[in-house]
């Protein structure tokens, strides 16, 4: 177990620790006492039919989505809904590797674990059998799209951003050069190290790595990172993405990272794709981001066409996949709209 | 020193090792006795107006290029022109890191460096003071753009292929991590190896980078890495890409990355772009290829707009920057025309 000064109340809260009993792992084993750090945001209605899910991506945590996808006015409006931002197995917050006596010991989790989790805490804890929306970014559109498939009664509406329903090979390749460079640090040590900092180099690794694969070149090329407040690469790389990612716990990030790799609707279907996006009955956007570098538009559309009734809508932005930070508020606005007009859209 | 069975005759001949005596460089220092790998195709004409130069790219050699570019009935046709192929300096054939007594003390080379060498070549060596064409790809086109800024009287034609005039914030960072899958793995040892198979790990994850940035996310969803003859992923890593990569000797690698990372024509104009690219007289046809992911279209568009009368002529391939490597036909046809045009074109 190492304490993390990152994966607080102070630093990530508020939220709630619950319990949700013991949950059976579809790679076999199980994590007893399996915790789910959730944030919900508005009141669940008598009908019990304004419930909203919104899963977590890779590295983050329900902080970033209550601060940059909810609000009054909002899509995401606490006001009308009930919003429920559950982080994700592995993220330092929901029951992690960094939590156990033995992090590298900690069990092989799927993207279907978590959205069974997930099942289990909204019919267990709030009695929840209706979802108006299931919306998620990047690992979120992940969960988002097994939800819809897996439980394809329970979901009126799901809204996949900047992900995809079953990983391409691509995204697989660099999501391993993110995890070599962690694991090839020395001083990760097969994952035995005391505390994150010490494995500060490979981090920093992986920051650069993300530097490159996460933004754009239209990104960089029209000064976007000098716009955010940096005065250069080396700065927007020292400051912004390695300041993001040092924190973290690096046996954290890898289990998401293998979760990540290995997201595939079509394990419900012998690796049908088109029969298991065939079962989807929610009414669908899918929206890709237009300049992102490894879930790109291309790969999203050839999905959308297997959903029935999906409609596509890309988000413009040379933010690329981190736009997700709401780093660019006219792909903000764009994804507010399609939320919008899905919630008005009966289902 | 480093006795490598990569660099030789065998493997990337013929080619005439050609000593121009010493080079003085930008950032200081001296090679003594610098020699150039030259690999010449066709006759030089009476006239000596019929010579065209071809500089290579990271990590390739004049091989590649002869056996892609190079043939009878091609733009680039021995038949008619005198076709000089010049391995750059630090690419193992060339006058590189791992000859010397002490890789480590290789002093650092730019773009212009190994422009100047292969000026001073061609004028001493086979007195050609026209040049008929100058083609690259990737460093190829840096340096193709540096014989354009810099000698503008003596190129008649240009055509830099998937490259830039100045290099990009973007694919600084991206060669970065190149740089560092290699200096990171322990037996680079700051570069004190004893061959170049004790950096087997590092050259794969250099090659794994590659893979993620050097073709395209349409490469892979299409499957164009099994219809080269992969089964899969793993085997096209393994087989294709670190096969390509293993060889290489690390040093040369980073002469060479260092050099590519600093790329840049303003250099002769303070820094002003547009300055430097407006003193371009050659006919310039800027031919980026569709899909590349670090050397992309708009990047090449925003140069090609500051240069006098320069064509945009874009490469159609979701092969991305590595269809250089010739994987697709259909490509090498658009590339081919467009040079036959520009050849045709009076200059």
């Amino acid at each position: 177990m190492i304490t993390s000064p990152y994966y607080t109340q102070q630093g990530h809260g508020p939220y709630e620790l619950i319990d949700i009993g013991s949950l059976e792992l579809e790679d076999g084993g199980v994590i007893d006492d399996c915790h789910l750090a959730v944030a919900c945001h508005g009141r669940l209605n008598a009908a019990k039919d304004n419930a909203i899910l919104v899963p977590t991506w890779y590295s983050g945590t329900s902080k970033i989505m209550g601060e940059v996808y909810i609000g009054p006015g909002r899509a995401l409006d606490p006001d009308r809904y009930f919003i429920v931002v559950v982080n994700q197995i592995g993220n330092g917050l929901s029951t992690s590797p960094h939590h156990q006596a033995d992090p590298t010991r900690f069990p092989r989790v799927r993207i279907g674990d978590d959205v069974r989790a997930q099942h289990s805490l909204l019919l267990q804890h709030f009695g929840i059998t209706q979802l108006a929306l299931v919306v998620g970014g990047s690992m979120g559109a992940q969960q988002t799209y097994e939800w819809a498939v897996r439980y394809p009664e329970m979901v009126r509406r799901v809204a996949p951003i900047a992900g995809t329903a079953q990983n391409t090979e691509h995204d697989v390749m660099f999501a391993e050069t993110l995890c070599e460079a962690l694991t090839t640090d020395p001083a990760f040590a097969d994952g035995r190290y005391a505390a994150s900092h010490e494995v500060a180099a490979g981090l920093k690794r992986h920051a650069k790595l993300w530097t490159v694969m996460g933004w754009s070149t239209e990104f960089f090329q029209q000064g976007r990172h000098r716009a955010l407040g940096f005065a250069d690469m080396p700065a927007f790389v020292d400051q912004f993405m390695t300041g993001y990612f040092a924190p973290m716990d690096p046996n954290d990030l890898l289990a998401m990272a293998w979760k990540w790799q290995r997201g595939d609707v079509a394990r419900h279907t012998g690796g049908d794709l088109a029969a298991a996006l065939g079962r989807i009955r929610a009414r669908t956007f899918v929206m890709p981001i237009s300049h992102d570098m490894f879930f790109p538009p291309a790969d999203a559309e050839r999905e959308c066409r297997l959903v029935p009734g999906a409609e596509f809508r890309p988000i413009e932005s040379i933010d690329g996949h981190l736009a997700l930070f709401g780093t660019d508020p006219a792909a903000m606005a764009q994804i507010d709209r399609h939320l919008k007009e899905l919630l008005a859209n009966p289902a």
